[in-house]
């Protein structure tokens, strides 16, 4: 059984695999599949996966089978499982927790060659629906105190399976940075009765410096303090905290600002790979004042890897203003 | 002149860079010199460095020149420079400082093949004592809040010269992490009277099954909650807040560790590429009761890449105790 562990001095919580034995080669080599070809992704396999428990389907086509656009299914290899009873353990300075949760993955294309930005925006919009759809049924859960949505795109961002994918992770506690944020924006509201988010948007509307794109509903911007070069957030220009309460109409122009992120930063940095994670309230806190859901993409660029990793510090050789002014004027060769 | 920026929401500092354009290409390519067989770090290549501000010399060799053993130079490309005024402005909700600082590169050996961990003991007793001591010379500048130390090894660990070197960073602001463990520890004291690094000490001696090995001052552990399989800490056994504080006596001990938990992780890892970061209380915390210096080595799995780079949320598929169980038992061939 997987566990939790709350490092002593500050904090964070980690998941820390336990059950099967270490062997060092398997964190030396670089891998990623399909090995040999496989890939237990592609329509056809649909064996070589746990049975789905959400997908978009070709009208007649039964579970666990051919004939589907979109294929959610738990992880084969999961950090958490969703077995046993939450017990928190404490043994001296040291806190651990049973690692109850859920670990899924949405295949977002039955294709293996497609890449996300190159799915229609239908099929976009399909994925937007799946993340709201099982972070509500996974939110049942009255163990589970937050939904953890993100992206691996590519191996050097940490796919290991090459066929487009994103997973989702439902965990017993809330993950530091994501109170952190809570907190931040909390404090703010109580000190002027806004919401930080809100005001970022109005800020980054009247400098303009920073704005990569936005359509009605939706605005992408490289934020002021980015951490990573050409990292890019896209936030609703209305003020709503969970992402569960977007609607279809929302959900649409979000497909359609992330497809044209993504086409972006694909054309301006040559197809990096890349990571995004949502960041939302967490469950049941739906109608509150202070938090305010955003999608932030971070293209993984080799030159810029290594030290941040494990200090918490950032060095950006990018300018934040010079890497929207580059995706905001590259020309879009797709429309 | 590079600046200083905070996150609005979570109070993190970030170094951007806003003096040079960006070309996108930049950032795109994985490259580590030497570019065409020229390292500037070698010995012969003083003069294409920025002068040196301390070296340990052969006796009579002139700065500057051949026969040094090791060498401190200002950093080219300079993350922060030390000119002008410490200016604070802020726009709206976002706050900025003047990027003040120095960013330095110590080379910790002449030999352009050698790894730290194929150091000698010497060798790696000068390195340390260099570090002592920029961080004294460095700390007097009114203006430097934090001294930040760290190595990268490897391209993929972000080092962008093959040649031996560790950095140093001086800089206006406490990092956010140093601050949160400074307070962690700090509250660990008022609610116990006790040093939280002290009790974790006394807690690994007593369960052992983290300790990777140890001497007379060091003790080298996997901590409990590690974010990253085989990541390794070192620290003093006697309480000191900072790591100016250690006597010559005490950086022996540590070179000797140093060398020995590294020559274990390049035999059970097969010389992976990896990051260590010197965490230590802030200048002029040198005798309090909280806070305890330590040394945190994380090396660079490929596998494990990716997902926790912009999340703050770590999954770890190597237990601790599995991980320092095999740094424990891999034969010291070397002895």
């Amino acid at each position: 059984m997987p566990e939790l562990r709350k490092d002593p001095v500050i904090g964070r919580w980690v998941i820390i695999a336990t059950e099967r034995g270490t062997r060092p080669s398997e964190f030396v080599q670089e891998s990623q599949s399909p090995r040999d070809g496989f890939c237990p992704l592609c329509e056809g396999n649909e064996n070589k996966t746990p049975p789905e428990v959400f997908a978009i389907r070709r009208t007649g086509t039964p579970p666990n089978s051919p004939g589907w656009l979109l294929r959610v299914v738990p992880n084969k290899f999961p950090a958490l499982r969703l077995e046993g009873e939450l017990n928190e353990r404490d043994a001296g300075i040291y806190k651990r927790i049973t690692g109850i949760g859920t670990h899924e993955v949405i295949v977002e294309t039955p294709s293996h060659e497609a890449t996300l930005s190159s799915l229609s925006e239908e099929a976009v919009i399909n994925l937007l629906r799946a993340y709201r759809q099982r972070i509500i049924d996974l939110s049942r859960d009255p163990r589970v105190r937050y939904v953890i949505v993100f992206k691996n795109h590519g191996a050097p961002a940490g796919a290991s399976l090459e066929h487009s994918h994103s997973q989702i992770i439902a965990l017993p506690i809330i993950p530091k940075r994501v109170q952190e944020e809570i907190n931040g924006a909390t404090e703010y509201h109580n000190q002027t009765g806004r919401c930080i988010f809100c005001d970022m948007i109005r800020q980054e509307n009247t400098e303009g410096t920073r704005v990569v794109a936005e359509n009605q509903e939706m605005l992408a911007i490289t934020p002021f303090a980015s951490r990573f070069p050409f990292e890019t957030w896209i936030l609703p220009k209305k003020h709503k905290a969970n992402y569960i309460q977007c609607t279809d109409g929302q959900l649409s122009h979000l497909a359609s600002l992330l497809l044209n992120t993504l086409q972006r930063i694909d054309r301006v940095l040559s197809q990096p790979p890349y990571n995004y994670v949502l960041h939302t309230d967490s469950p049941g806190n739906e109608n509150t004042q202070q938090y305010h859901w955003h999608l932030e993409i971070m293209p993984k660029l080799t030159r810029v890897a290594g030290f941040e990793w494990g200090t918490g510090f950032y060095i950006n050789p990018a300018p934040p203003e010079e890497a929207a002014r580059l995706l905001r004027e590259c020309e879009d060769k797709n429309k």
